[in-house]
């Protein structure tokens, strides 16, 4: 057996640094193995001796050992002591957090921890989800996709590399479908991805200088926007009306000095709802001219108008190349496709496609053919017709829900389409303390600060993911639990 | 209709500047569209008189006007002149070439642009790829995957987002799969991933800090490495011997202040086909826990030896979390399903996977539920047993042909699996004409080059792609060309 030299401590973290004590001993540990004079295999004095030694008192020790343990460097079995089992890839961990650069306010962090909370609760067995951005699993196309696979079957005979920009067919497929929204451009002009958010990735990492800011409503999808912050940039919220985004407010903090952009999700936004105008949209284009302010539409939800006459996207109005739109189908078909797409100019679509290449190769062929079989055989049209009635009397009984037991402590606006109602309360309701009310009763309710740059009263509602009898039990359980 | 401004030019290039002048002409031009001052609709004067404008002859004005027409900036339709058409999206190009930081030395850069024009004409028309990286698509086992995809049709009720680590049947159907190879491990230690190619881009991101050094086989396959380049990595090649990397030279370079790590494709090398031997292996891991050297290991032709037993992974014989594990199906079933997969330690693997729900939600959730079927059923397993008697005989073709023809002026090794084969010349062949004049008679070569640190006389000869009446029939047509 290997003889491992017994561990000595003659070091004392630095009380009167600013960085915790239990920070300063963690990386006394890392160093300690990381330079080899603590080998794998040597184990740790008692935690009561090790405070001694440090001259700390018991629970710093235990924080530190609890974090060295997560990190997988140490490792307390049962009898054995805590001992040294580090593996020279964990002991990266510690020093590389950059590529997670969460949000520089610190109150946005808190929203991410909710935020991560939520994420985890998704998955707990028979928690009513009340705001979650999936479509209802029932409503998938069972006999749809059951007729596409079978022809996939036969008639996949390879599956080879793809094309960088996408394969073809499926080029062809949404070059065709986008037509119906005003949206006219060739197969250059489209790159598929891996779902929206690589999209977003994609121009993160090879579009956009660090340092540059970005506009995006206020709320918003913070989740997607992660992917901007990862990459050196910085948010700036701007409040919206019911016409949509209020564009003016950008005007003052605009600074020609540094690069901006704009980010928007014109039709039926996410978090709120809200779909913009067609004379805001021509009026936010005509600022984005005026101001040279590029502008990456989300698309999301675009597809999923159902009242009325469908918002035409801000790319069908963009004669100067503004826009760089996102197309995806997780919110209407099935996100384990992890299929989407981007229409910008044929410069930009062939960079975009030379950091897809490097990044993975492009997104699955399989899932790609039969995205495009869905639109080329008409099915899709077909679904979405099917889709769009449901989700309508979906959000008429949510509506007719909110009148019968919430018109009285809040306020809500009519979506004409998409998955949400942005519901806020009067001042009297704590949405956090609502939160954990809701939970005891089994119901997961996306509170409104994770979607936004302060504090509010507000919850998104989904009225796509449970059917009308479902929605209007849970809201129910929730208003009778509020007195 | 708007006036357009007429374009007036009172500026000149500095022509002592270390920036060509060609270079400053599109940056002014850049600019005066990115202030405004160029309004879009402008029309540039004709190229005789720009060239007077500026002091300079007409060939850097042409120069100059097809950089900024590939940006998409100006647009000369013809008849028309030459006009901004400029999007705001396309003048971000110029200023953000940092993504695609190319391999530091000029000769690899040299390397790349050989390497662009054989992926350009791999999509030729019956151009016969002698050394291509993929598989045989006649050797796709279309039975089973009507089979499995049958299945799949009635079987998938829904396609939700997947869980981060990705689907844990897969990761259960990996885990189990592994073990063959001497691999044991859980579900936690499993990441999926799109592509091995993915795995690297999520080490690359998250887990080495810019400058750290990436030690690797010479040659290797820099096409994936360009990854670890894009994030500030340096690259320094070790050679082989016949039992693989020569890793005591690593030693020298070895600085302690910066942090290191290795990268090695061990198992029938790409490219030279080199399998480590058992020995060396345990050199290597001795000499990497001794350094601290973090091993990435990649697997993707580990499934793939004909020869006797199967030489063990190194993460077969790590004890210490010294080796993170690649595995994919590209090689072996179908690259177009975007499957691989990442074998570490837990916390490692979770820090892996949250980058990877930032970066595009996880792998196609079709595409992973389709491997895991392969795996589950035994199909996989059986597929590949054929494949491997397939590309054994045609290994065994290759070898002969290789004498018949090329035994007076070439030498190379025997694989013991995998695809490759790595022809060296003797000094009177030179490789490049020989690329030329093969490519005259519709044969694509990968000439040694695109994979090595420094100029070499091979070739990377691939008997997986084409059958044996092929393969020989393009070599001997290679033979006769040479004299």
């Amino acid at each position: 057996m290997k003889r491992v030299r017994p561990i000595q401590i003659a070091w004392k973290p630095d009380k009167k640094s600013s960085t915790p004590v239990y920070r300063q001993i963690v990386q006394y540990i890392c160093d300690k193995v990381a330079n080899g004079e603590w080998t794998i295999g040597s184990r740790l004095p008692p935690q009561r001796a090790l405070a001694e030694s440090f001259g700390v008192n018991r629970s710093t020790i235990s924080t530190a050992i609890d974090e060295l343990t997560s990190y997988g460097i140490i490792s307390g079995k049962s009898g054995a002591g805590t001992q040294i089992v580090s593996n020279t890839w964990s002991l990266m961990l510690p020093t590389k957090p950059s590529w997670k650069k969460l949000i520089s306010s610190g109150y946005l962090q808190e929203n991410n921890r909710r935020m991560q909370q939520i994420n985890r609760l998704e998955f707990a067995p028979d928690i009513i989800r009340l705001g979650t951005g999936e479509l209802d699993p029932r409503l998938f196309p069972q006999k749809m996709w059951t007729e596409v696979l079978q022809k996939m079957s036969v008639e996949i005979t390879s599956l080879g590399y793809a094309e960088p920009l996408g394969i073809l067919t499926l080029r062809e497929a949404i070059v065709e479908h986008m037509k119906q929204f005003g949206i006219n451009v060739s197969t250059k002009n489209v790159l598929v991805t891996s779902g929206a958010l690589q999209a977003l990735q994609l121009i993160s990492s090879c579009m956009l200088e660090e340092g540059s800011t970005v506009f995006t409503e206020a709320p918003t999808y913070l989740k997607s926007l992660q992917m901007f912050q990862s990459a050196g940039l910085n948010l700036n919220g701007i409040s919206m009306d019911q016409d949509g985004m209020e564009y003016w407010k950008i005007a003052k903090q605009l600074q020609k000095s540094e690069s901006s952009i704009l980010y928007t999700i014109p039709t039926n936004q996410n978090p709120t709802g809200i779909t913009m105008s067609n004379a805001r949209r021509q009026e936010l284009m005509n600022f984005c001219i005026k101001n040279r302010l590029p502008i990456i539409e989300d698309g999301a939800y675009q597809e999923l108008c159902f009242d009325g006459e469908s918002a035409l996207p801000l790319k069908a109005i963009d004669d100067n190349g503004m826009v760089m739109y996102l197309g995806s189908a997780s919110k209407t078909l099935a996100p384990g496709l992890r299929i989407g797409w981007v229409i910008a100019s044929e410069p930009v679509i062939q960079r975009l496609g030379d950091a897809k290449m490097q990044m993975d190769y492009g997104a699955s062929s399989l899932s790609q053919l039969v995205f495009a079989e869905f639109l080329q055989s008409g099915k899709y049209k077909e679904y979405l017709i099917g889709l769009k009635k449901i989700l309508k009397k979906r959000r008429d009984n949510a509506l007719k829900t909110l009148e019968k037991y919430f018109q009285d402590i809040a306020t809500w606006d009519v979506p004409i389409g998409g998955f949400y109602i942005w519901l806020t309360f009067n001042d009297d309701v704590e949405v956090d303390d609502l939160f954990e009310r809701a939970l005891d009763k089994g119901i997961l309710l996306n509170t409104g600060d994770i979607y936004d740059f302060k504090h509010n009263r507000s919850l998104r509602l989904s009225f796509a993911y449970l059917t009308c009898e479902e929605f209007t039990a849970a809201m129910r359980t929730i208003r009778n639990g509020l007195y």
